[in-house]
């Protein structure tokens, strides 16, 4: 019986359900600690109004058999759609129109899918360190080789360092790279990039033959006009750039559940179209978002909504300030943090010891940045996605220390 | 650049997107005519108020600080998934624990990905005619050669013909296969199998090294007591078969998206357990079912919700009844409804002929039985989860043609 042989290339467990069973057996034996977790990248406050009114009218919908929906449009409904492309792009200037919108129940999804378009040797390249489902998802495909147990590095995959020294931001790749993953605001160090670093990559892309998946899942944390919110802002990137898009990170619907990929008509390899692609592999292996889901997506993008979402936004900056400030009164090195909710301080010690000592002296949980890859050893990060409350007490548990 | 060959073997379009296609052509050029559907399986009754109710209040849950959810757990919520394994397996005799459930986001998702699992020269069987997810899924992942224009079937693919003389259920396949798509009640023929024909298949499976993929999605319309509602009715089948079930068609949950898969802890191939692969898989590549669909899918559970479920299923089997009963008078040969919601017609000429002909001289859209495979050909899918009205008409239309 052959079973998929990329499973067994996999190392250890995903990074997230490691640390949720740390800090499950710490808490088991210290039942009266107070943990604090500003781990995991998930949201706290609650759903904005706009969208719970939204979810209540449209579950009436569902309620009464002259507005029940059934299946949904497999690339989404129109009417959201069109507020997406409008909104999120043609307002800003950028070239994208409603039926280049996928919408999806998610960019976790999307990220671990999306390479699905391309053959099984082609080649990926990703930044180190890296949100670990860009390079799980391509280990189980079988798109790479197994791990090398000295540097922790997966075979036949380009890793692009972000280090202090390049200011977080990769140099363009030594050898060719077929699908190139790139996510600013990043996840995990919180660090951006400029239009013009990455208008340098579009250009590579172009020449290069390349394709890159342009995760902005945190662009409504950017407040720097310098910083583009979506990679449509380079000249090109039509030809060369597949973006996903969330709903998670701004309007906190990590548990409800909305995302949207970019793909445009003029991205064509090898004589295929990506777009006619990406929407006969949605057609085939998926039904649709909830329409209830669909219409709460829409009402982030009503005056109300965006209100409500800006305030969302300036509540989680708030605690990344408070967090970057008194880390570096504490004496921390701190990257991030200023248009992102991710701070990236320097451990001076092993990321793993790090997680340990802050969990069991000061019964914080952070995400150790060796996590993400071979170049996030001695780093921790640390989300702004807690409470006010929580932040403080997190940030004066520390400069406690 | 590669892109992923397998897509180019693909056969024309998703068979529901060509139909959609050739409906509103002839909607556009006939703005007057009354079109009635019975050709996509979707669901027409309104939810349950259990289920309204239960979203209401999950909806308010999101909106309040001290109440709201986050991320769910990737394989899905211990309320759901202990109330799904006590309700249809447990009450019924199944050994299937509450951690051998895994929820989804569909059904369709679910039986387009579960071929992740194996590796990709493992080969498939499916029924013929069968749902075409299971095979374009995998035309695409690139397990199957390409497809033969003369006979309409893909290289590398073991098909079983379920036709009259059968009884529409398959003879066991003449050479080994490691994947073998079944479906009872099934999608498109209507047709059950008994628990002592589905027997053999496990012990088939279990002799043979075969997994068997058992989309039971349609097991609430079962009446008759000697079809099993589960695989796990079969002894054996905890080492050989992953179920597939949904929320979509007793429900009405098709626009609202829940389902899930039973994968046995006892299920190993390889030295591999499956359960902790595809657990690996939805963690890293999929972020759990939202919330208030979750606890919308445990008021399913509930008396109410039975009960109201169970006028939704006596609903559409009337329809069902209506249809059978209707053709029959008409003169048709007609198969399934009766512990289905799907009636298999014979056409007495070609099935897009058939299709044609009811479209503009009774303004009716069914399915070609064609479009499911080969042995299709010849025979017409009608659904029965029209409203009462639209179903009296749609026979009307048919016997005075």
């Amino acid at each position: 019986m052959p079973v998929n042989e990329g499973f067994r290339n996999l190392r250890g467990s995903y990074l997230f359900s490691t640390i949720a069973k740390k800090v499950a057996a710490y808490k088991a034996s210290h039942p009266e600690a107070e943990v604090i977790s500003l781990g995991i990248g998930d949201v706290t406050r609650p759903l904005p109004q706009a969208v719970v009114s939204a979810l209540h009218s449209a579950v009436e919908e569902m309620a009464d058999e002259k507005t029940f929906r059934g299946y949904a449009p497999d690339l989404g409904y129109s009417f959201l759609r069109e507020t997406i492309a409008k909104n999120d792009y043609q307002d800003r200037g950028y070239d994208v129109s409603a039926d280049e919108i996928f919408v999806s129940e998610g960019a976790k999804t999307d990220s671990a899918c999306i390479s699905e378009l391309f053959s099984l040797d082609s080649r990926i390249a990703v930044c180190d360190p890296v949100y670990p489902v860009y390079l799980d998802s391509n280990v189980m495909a079988g798109r790479t080789g197994a791990c090398d147990p000295v540097t922790g590095q997966y075979g036949n995959v380009i890793y692009m360092p972000c280090t202090k020294e390049n200011g977080f931001v990769p140099e363009l790749p030594a050898a060719h790279a077929d699908i190139i993953y790139l996510c600013f605001p990043n996840n995990p160090t919180g660090m951006t990039c400029t239009k013009e670093r990455l208008q340098e990559w579009v250009d590579y892309a172009n020449r290069d033959g390349s394709v890159i998946i342009y995760d902005a899942a945190y662009e409504a944390y950017i407040s720097d006009p310098a910083i583009p919110h979506s990679i449509y802002a380079c000249e090109g990137a039509r030809t060369c750039a597949i973006e996903l898009r969330s709903f998670s990170k701004n309007a906190g619907f990590t548990g409800l559940r909305l995302a949207f990929a970019v793909v445009p008509v003029d991205l064509i390899r090898d004589g295929m179209s990506l777009h006619d692609m990406w929407a006969r592999r949605h057609g085939t292996k998926y039904n649709g978002a909830p329409y209830i889901v669909q219409r709460a997506g829409e009402a982030c993008y009503s005056e109300e909504g965006k209100e409500e979402i800006r305030g969302i936004i300036g509540y989680y900056m708030e605690n990344a300030r408070i967090i970057r400030d008194g880390l570096a009164a504490a004496g921390y090195e701190v990257y991030g943090g200023e248009n992102s909710p991710y701070i990236w301080l320097r451990a001076g010690k092993s990321s793993w010891d790090f997680f340990d000592e802050m969990l069991e002296r000061a019964n914080i949980v952070g995400t150790p940045g060796s996590g993400f890859g071979p170049s996030g050893e001695g780093y921790f990060r640390l989300t702004a996605f807690g409470s006010r409350e929580n932040t403080f007490r997190a940030v004066e548990r520390i400069r406690n220390l």
